[in-house]
């Protein structure tokens, strides 16, 4: 995907954990694409009650993960704590929208496929907490 | 990509045009990830001065792409004039970030990637357009 | 509010539309605040079922003013086009959700007032639009 | 401001901390809003070279505050863990744009605004963090 490619192409020092950065930008880039059909697609099922809380666990998660994605993508001077920040609050708010969506998993397959992107996203944070540390 | 996966899991009737729908939402996130990046990037070129309006530009471009590939997911009773509406904003949008950036795709590579970048979400946006008539 | 303060201090020269643009960004503002808080309202009523899609088109509705409101508020060599057509789109986005909402103002307060704050919305962005031409 | 009465209308009990929601979520927005203006009013002076930071943290703190502003906004069966994340997180991102805005506020008047409504954020961020324990 062009994210690696243009961030290869980068005027500043390439950092060392260039590999897990790109994978924290994917991992959030795909979790907010996903948690927002998967709130979509809650809308669109009958039994619309029980799934109020996954709707909005999902929406908070797409909201964190375009704000975290937008902020781990920026090199140029940027300040290792907004970035732990930010990685830190999407770490928790995809933990807090796989939890939900796992409850919802045997009923809905988009809540299947919701928890495993999120589990995903959720892994890609902790790593890139990791490499700052 | 996980988008087409939850997009065929969705309860609603999947619409003809999922296929088209599906390259806009992919579009659109690539062209958010890689303008944000190619805005960072300029910021750290020297003769920076130069860059300012591609900067701009960039930092629309990544604002419309994020808002349209939200509206153009929703599939739950939308509306077909506010999907319009955004997807003819975001290829004016990307066609003016792809233009400037088309300009410094000689002296920087983000530059180059991001004016293709830019080129294909403006097709995935003409596309869909298409299909919506 | 500060938003006027701040573009007082631009330094580009100011347009002659500063008012009617800072009508736009306070509306969008406003707006985007208050479509995210009636989709959430939304969400704790009983007969969820009809509001379905009020909750889309108020979802979709905060994320295009969002955009816009960061569009319109750029300065610095941004492009005509590119602002005229966020504005546009963003006007459509307001007027579907504020016929959705007006469907439901005489049962739900939060309608009544979302419906309203998208019409000044709609207003605001007629008035920019016109001073574009 | 119509927030406050639209979360009024809400059909959830009101929070206690109502009033404290509210001033977070009405510093969030005037916060993105200015940090959004102050990083395009930095790319129009002259000198641009040594804003390279202010605009990068203004870019982030304008993305943290629109997040958090939505995540705080939303009442319904929300996840204290996922507010209390996002609300730490923003006061960081508030914090760092404040401190490089506070060195330019001689020099630039929109960075002395900047730096004034980022504290304002801060605090309200505090005052939220301080009623969730």
């Amino acid at each position: 995907m062009s994210i690696r490619e243009i961030l290869k192409a980068h005027p500043q020092p390439i950092p060392d954990d260039l590999d897990v950065r790109i994978r924290c930008i994917e991992a959030c880039s795909e979790c907010a694409a996903v948690c927002t059909s998967c709130a979509d697609a809650d809308l669109g099922e009958s039994g619309l009650d029980e799934l109020v809380r996954c709707i909005g666990l999902c929406l908070d998660c797409a909201d964190m993960c375009d704000a975290t994605r937008r902020i781990v993508t920026r090199l140029t001077e940027s300040d290792v704590n907004v970035v732990r920040a930010a990685v830190e609050a999407c770490l928790v708010t995809c933990r807090a929208s796989r939890e939900e969506c796992e409850r919802h998993a045997h009923h809905h397959e988009h809540c299947r496929i919701c928890a495993e992107v999120c589990l995903r996203c959720e892994q890609a944070c902790a790593d890139l907490l990791g490499s700052l540390a």
